[in-house]
């Protein structure tokens, strides 16, 4: 159903899944933003509901922990009056022995319309992609919820309406990414959108050990110091930092991260003045962002909240409707 | 919105939160008890549903595991048509390090209409309450589950509606309070209501370990005899005996605490020919409770739960339809 | 309410709990068959929703976990229009020194209307349904989930539904039943409903430590050489090998339970060419089943996952609707 390049197009060049924003044409990209805006006015409505994806069957597929993402995806399908199971699958099947892809099948067998999917390994979707593109089950689609190192597509959507909510469009922006570049699929995502809607100036800032070694070909500026990538940026894209990469040799403490590498409102002010902050959450406070500077009203980190719900609502109905 | 006398209030004196019965006004107290009986009625339908908080969005914040009251607050928001999301915490995001009120304004961002909260720590529904007054964000109602040693309001409500389902009033009427005082959120909702609602002799019968120094100040009579403290009363509340207490020095084995303490036939015997027995649940048989009063005609342990789910379809209805 | 000999059937002969495919009647069974074909267009269609069971409380008991069948009840239920509220009992009030019937009088105080129960002991939902009518609650259903090595009814309905749909009919077939029968709960109801629909011949294949002493008892044929028992037969139904039996002195390796008992094309090729091969799920490939006859146009282990909701659909709307 699916050409080569574009895995998550069907053939008609429509969304079939969102597995990743890497080779999402900028048409589509723009699409699902302008589709998002609706479902803004619907969260502000007396009864938040829509009937759009009504008796449809939506199984949030979560192969790694996480409430706060799978929550929004929750309220999304509900409020589109969709019917939506949660699964936690590493407690169940996998356990059991089964594969992933013989769990697949199974949701098929139960006329499943969509997965949502997170799963800890880099690829996990596409792989699901590609099974239901062999068993020729084009009407089932896919959402990646974050899979490994790889994506997270609806969080580097919801940035993009983000920024072009406050800034009224990506063509002259200088944007900065900030913190654990390399460990992050946050990051890879939103690189690949701020690329393909034609922002001018990306810069990644954070310690060489934890930036790719591919920053080049990405088409980003790579920066060391915090306070020469900051300067006059419009837009700063926190990171948040992992707390299991303390562990490891790659980083010093918290505190001694934060001295460096943490965004405070000394630092922040080499920004332009109305530089926007962004943060995908859940907030280290003290370690990548200080207090004062989450707290201030730069920080957009809870419209990116709000937005998020808008930008899968939007995908889902894309999807699914 | 909320003065600082009720909290819990909004300028109209309307409930804002339900967050402790202490200091809320009789005729509130009575007008939830009314707003309930119908619900009552809803339950014994064929279709068991009304449309009143239909695309509202409640989240059911369970900071302390407890599937039993989750389970009632879930049932009521759905027979109420909410969508309704449950949120066991303690094994996400606190995990990750994100503050109470970090979670609370990722929520109120996805649009939320309300919290049920759970919480291990005393006044947690409180300190939400106030921070979404100081964010102008009273489009959002808190109804407190239960807050560490504090309060659990929609029990002691549901308790009320029970005694003035069999005892037709408060005017006339002796009760006594059973076991651990001083551990227990649910007699401190209780002793609060009951005093608003007018009954004249409250009683707290209990080893004085587990009995709070402040008896005298909340105007109730303390026995530590507990053939003499049920002599005549109308109202026997058992209190459940927390497992975890047992380890400590406060108290016996549970077949000791069973034979000092513990509701027997041959004690209930001294309260009134139709005095009523309650008890919260879950029960420990032969701790607090001898199994032949728990299911005797006498204990209306049952109809307590489905007042229960009455009582918070109301609430729920006031706070946001 | 109920009769001695059928206390799944009320006084008039209808279904009233689904506890067993023991002893319940050949018009039953047929009529649940003759129900569910309807359910699967439902689910074929653009809203794969009926209101039959609008404004009903489902409750899905799960005393043991099984993610993959709670799914099937769930998606079932909400196909249905039904309210369904998922208990995880093991780590709630069990946990807590609540009885089982506690619980059960707590749920039906909350006006459930169904109870759907997986128990790890048998006879759990037997118990539960003999307190119900004890107790004179002839309104609230029960639909056994799988208890211990005792039954599962709808895994052998939905059984039923598969052979008849792919066969035509159940009285000139030969079926054989794999593996380890002694404590497969899925065995005894797969035996128990081709015993009345009238299926000649029944065979059960499996080394002697994991077949039942009552073979005989029940009608079917033992054979401990697989490539002597699947010869000529029309269905081949697998068992799953529960890992935790691995353990235990009763079975060798997976590798050489493979090699002995598992299905593989060249020991099929001994069934009629025709042959289904059936499989209840999770699939242990490589242990009691070859993938190259998982994947095989023989199998129908996926469309019994799609009748499977069907089937529950229509257990569940001849109960309560």
């Amino acid at each position: 159903m699916s050409t080569p390049h574009h895995p998550q197009l069907d053939r008609d060049g429509r969304l079939q899944h969102l597995l990743t924003l890497e080779g999402l044409p900028r048409e589509i990209l723009t699409s699902i933003l302008d589709n998002a805006a609706p479902f803004l006015a619907v969260a502000e409505r007396e009864i938040k509901k829509v009937p759009l994806l009504r008796g449809k069957s939506i199984f949030n597929l979560f192969f790694e922990n996480s409430t706060r993402t799978r929550t929004t995806f929750e309220i999304a399908a509900k409020r589109l009056s969709a019917d939506i199971v949660n699964l936690n699958i590493s407690t169940s099947s996998t356990a059991k022995g089964e594969s992933l892809l013989d769990t697949i099948d199974n949701l098929c067998a139960m006329h499943a319309d969509m997965f949502v999917v997170r799963h800890a390994s880099s690829g996990a979707p596409f792989l699901i992609a590609r099974h239901l593109a062999n068993i020729g089950r084009n009407d089932i689609h896919i959402v990646n919820a974050g899979d490994g190192r790889h994506a997270h597509p609806t969080q580097g959507l919801l940035d993009m309406y983000t920024i072009r909510h406050y800034k009224g469009g990506f063509e002259h922006l200088r944007v900065a990414i900030v913190g654990d570049i390399l460990h992050s699929r946050v990051a890879r995502s939103q690189i690949a959108a701020l690329t393909t809607l034609g922002v001018p100036e990306i810069r990644v800032i954070g310690p060489g050990t934890l930036l790719p070694h591919d920053c080049a070909r990405l088409g980003v500026r790579v920066y060391h110091d915090i306070r020469e990538g900051l300067r006059d940026v419009d837009v700063v894209m926190m990171l948040r930092l992992q707390n299991e990469r303390m562990n490891g040799a790659l980083l010093p403490t918290p505190q001694e991260f934060f001295k460096v590498w943490g965004l405070t409102a000394e630092k922040l002010a080499l920004a332009k003045p109305d530089a926007i902050v962004m943060h995908p959450g859940p907030l280290n406070r003290g370690v990548e962002i200080d207090s004062a500077v989450a707290d201030s009203p730069q920080a957009v980190i809870l419209p990116q909240v709000t937005f998020g719900i808008a930008v899968r609502m939007a995908v889902m109905s894309m999807l699914a409707a």
